[in-house]
């Protein structure tokens, strides 16, 4: 059985090994030495890179489409430049078929002198588990290994007829449950920042080739966390929608139907938060509700950035307290943010224990007896941070009418916090997008930072504070008294050696259905912060 | 025990009585005799309503706020006229609170020369699980009797910001689960049509409000018909939107937290199509979904009807042969849309009885436990046609997986029908509203004309035909051969003597969240047949 397992583990790697486009491999004896931990300048060090390459990488899908459209650069150039970043974080390179694709979109330029859509030649890398017709499918899962997928997802389709070239698959961890990126098939994705640090999951390998500048663009999805948490530990941005706007349907997922929590797929970006609009207003100009009727026919509207908000800071969720790093980002954002003019108040956490108790409780309403049985399939060995996401479901499966009462309490929750929100005139929440910094590999443990928004179901974009993890700056509060273990074993885990050269994330969220809003008011936050570390 | 349940039960009754106004109570020997079915005419004939009042209980909901609005009616007047036509189907009178209400916005009136909103005084009649604060909500259960509302149902709340004057709350049955009206609490009501026949069900107290013009508008509520039937077995106007556009917080039901198949809130009406659009864009212009976040904020949107549409007519659903006057009834439509230049072809229905097989399965997915417990605390019994949808579960529970499983089915097949409409081109279908015209008391057997609308999720409006069963032309057709014990269940209740007088409604269904367009539709529908029938 063991042995089995590693056999069909070993076609994963096969795959990607034989998908490599050779020509860019880097000579062994050239890649970065074992101990250097930050590797994110390596494209630059390596050689392999012209000036324009590495000025490709360094643009905003924004400012990509802008170039090819004045015929500065080809899509052939750009999706070549991108793929000569991709390092360790790929499930599976689609370089031939990406440049085939660029040529085509180059050919229509030149012919009709216009681009084909707003992502007119964008790379773009996937998450592994949102579907390629033709293409392996396994989520994670060795079971999988052979599944191929009849049809493109969705959002694939969707994007693809707006412009964008698809040219490299990403890593995720086993279960699609770690806010880590770990599997039995691709193995380990690190943190470019960082090599001892995780990428963050589950959209890891998205993470990682945002952090590494491999694509402007790429597709994640969010079940309580999994855009926002690789964004905010590999200095990116990232943006998990209300449900309901962004189709999942071409997604493998292990338990299917399950509705009471339901993930969604969203953008993160290398570049800035505008990215993220712009593919958010790509996608939804395709209609997609058209094709999947459990979407909501809402188009994407355009919503311009105003400092006419109220902006309210959550510095602890009130269960477990965030790192000194965490609580500086935020003291720095609510200075820059008051300079411009902004109004901003303190926000009060309302029941956050309670909300990660009716979704932690749905996580696997199964008590993960599906999840179970696709790993017992082939024998392959159960992860530590897996084991770690199933205890959140008791031993035995809900019955439908506990799972009914949980759905009534998210519903009661979703609309007492609303409420809350419209009392306070408080538009957006600004708070962290984890306990910590990119936690060391296998210690993301504490979720309720962006999972408590998934129960909420309100939209949240995540960007850089524009700051890193400072010894000096960041040092411990030994005097801390910790209000539980949870809040202890998270405080324990704070040493700022622990954490050399971690970029710091934040976490703005909109209220329900105002995701436009949403993303206009980060693009504000965001940028007031670039121009303030920009000194 | 038993005793128990009658003490219990006699509360409701009491409620009742109490509330009746005494002043326009028809003494006994006036009343119709028993063996009179037909009781439509008895308002006019009975004497207690004066010409003037006759009138404007033959009036739309339009009409009266238009006569309000000039000052040609006082919103008093109104609703007097309207409570004096109230027979069997109430729960409860709100006289004495409605009138009050009718003087303020007379008042107003008055002051201003403004109506409060655009349903300024317009009497709404409300099926009584839909509560009121401070007024019982017992939803047809005996063990509920003394349940007290602590709030108001978001729906009324937002319709009385319109305008609107609540003057009774009417019948629905046990479980409210039947398609037909009868419970333990207040009784069975009948269809005003024909006493032998059922007003339909679960909002039968408000098809018999419609049947017998008690309110230009009501508010009922649909997860297999409950809407549509009793609007189509009454002679009136009844619409089911897509789930998440109109509120259901404040609706009292056993098993609230069950979202695989949802119900959801709509308008009956007792003159026109056009007065559920008026319903609908007075709900949605209070932005309900700022206060229920299981809403989606999709503003009503103004579509005019237009002949410029292709209507499939399905004359049969594959599984039931509707009886002979539906028949009729379609190929009276299909000629008169033909003769004003709509393109109409034929339906092939497409798996219904698979449709029926999910939505069947996931009615009661706990085995109807909670319903049973309800029913076990008072020892109230358990009625013919409630034991009949419960038998539509299996005897155990379905576990969460197997419910999974089941909403996956749900979403593939929604997705799949909604294609085939697109790849027909087809933007309507019109339909039977049930296999037969108002079922006799008690034989409302067959859900699916309207439950597959309820798994489709599709928006759907019923209207009179304009046409009643007619024992020359509905003759039984005794040469057919079903093709089901189901099918020979239904055909074998056919004879055009059990069903004297009764009116013929049909369906017309739209795609997922094409609401408006399906009025608009069905608008231009039903005034074509309106008009071929006024001669």
């Amino acid at each position: 059985m063991s042995s089995t397992w590693k056999v069909q583990a070993g076609k994963a790697r096969n795959i990607l090994e034989e998908s490599i486009p050779k020509q860019w491999l880097v000579p062994a004896d050239q890649l970065p030495p074992l101990d250097q931990l930050n590797v994110v300048g390596f494209p630059r060090k390596s050689g392999m890179l012209t000036e324009k390459e590495l000025a490709i990488t360094e643009c905003s899908a924004i400012a990509l489409v802008a170039a090819m459209g004045e015929g500065r650069f080809s899509a052939e150039e750009v999706v070549v430049a991108f793929l000569k970043r991709s390092l360790n974080f790929a499930t599976e390179f689609m370089a031939e078929e990406a440049i085939a694709r660029a040529k085509e979109l180059d050919e229509y330029y030149k012919e009709t002198g216009q681009l084909v859509g707003p992502l007119h030649g964008v790379p773009i890398s996937v998450k592994e588990h949102i579907g390629f017709r033709g293409r392996h499918l396994n989520a994670g899962y060795v079971t999988w290994v052979d599944n191929i997928a009849t049809e493109d997802a969705l959002i694939v389709e969707c994007l693809e007829e707006a412009g964008a070239v698809f040219h490299v698959r990403t890593n995720e961890p086993q279960s699609l449950m770690h806010l880590c990126c770990s599997n039995n098939l691709t193995g380990t994705t690190l943190n470019p920042y960082n090599r001892n640090l995780s990428p963050g999951g589950s959209s890891g390998g998205e993470g990682a080739s945002m952090g590494f500048k491999c694509a402007p663009l790429g597709i994640g999805s969010d079940i309580g966390g999994s855009i926002r948490c690789p964004a905010a530990f590999c200095n990116a941005y990232g943006f998990r929608p209300t449900i309901h706007r962004n189709p999942c349907r071409g997604s493998k997922v292990p338990a299917p139907g399950q509705e009471s929590i339901l993930g969604v797929n969203g953008p993160l970006a290398s570049q800035c938060i505008e990215d993220l609009d712009l593919f958010q207003r790509a996608l939804l100009d395709q209609e997609p509700w058209d094709e999947d009727t459990s979407l909501v026919p809402l188009p994407w509207k355009q919503v311009s950035p105003t400092e006419d908000i109220t902006v309210a800071i959550m510095w602890d969720d009130g269960c477990v307290r965030p790192h000194p790093p965490i609580i500086r980002a935020l003291k720095h954002a609510q200075e820059r943010l008051r300079a411009v003019g902004v109004n901003v108040v303190d926000w009060e956490p309302y029941n956050h224990d309670h909300g990660w108790n009716i979704i932690s409780s749905l996580y696997f309403a199964d008590a993960a007896e599906r999840n179970r049985e696709l790993i017992r399939e082939t024998g392959e060995p159960t992860l530590t941070l897996t084991e770690w996401a199933f205890q959140y479901s008791r031993s035995t499966p809900l019955t439908v009418t506990e799972n009914w009462a949980l759905n009534s309490q998210r519903d009661e929750y979703r609309n007492d916090y609303h409420a809350l929100m419209k009392s306070h005139g408080v538009d957006f929440i600004l708070c962290p997008a984890h306990v910590s910094v990119a936690s060391v590999l296998g210690e993301s443990h504490y979720w309720n930072y962006t999972a408590i928004w998934n129960i909420l179901d309100q939209p949240a974009a995540v960007f850089p504070s524009g700051l890193y993890v400072d010894p000096k700056l960041d040092t411990v509060d030994s005097s801390y008294q910790p209000r539980s273990a949870e809040d202890e074993r998270e405080w324990k885990k704070y040493a700022p050696e622990r954490y050399v050269g971690a970029p710091i994330g934040l976490q703005l969220v909109g209220r329900h259905f105002k995701d436009e809003e949403t993303l206009a008011a980060a693009s504000l936050v965001s940028n007031v912060l670039k121009e303030s570390t920009k000194l």
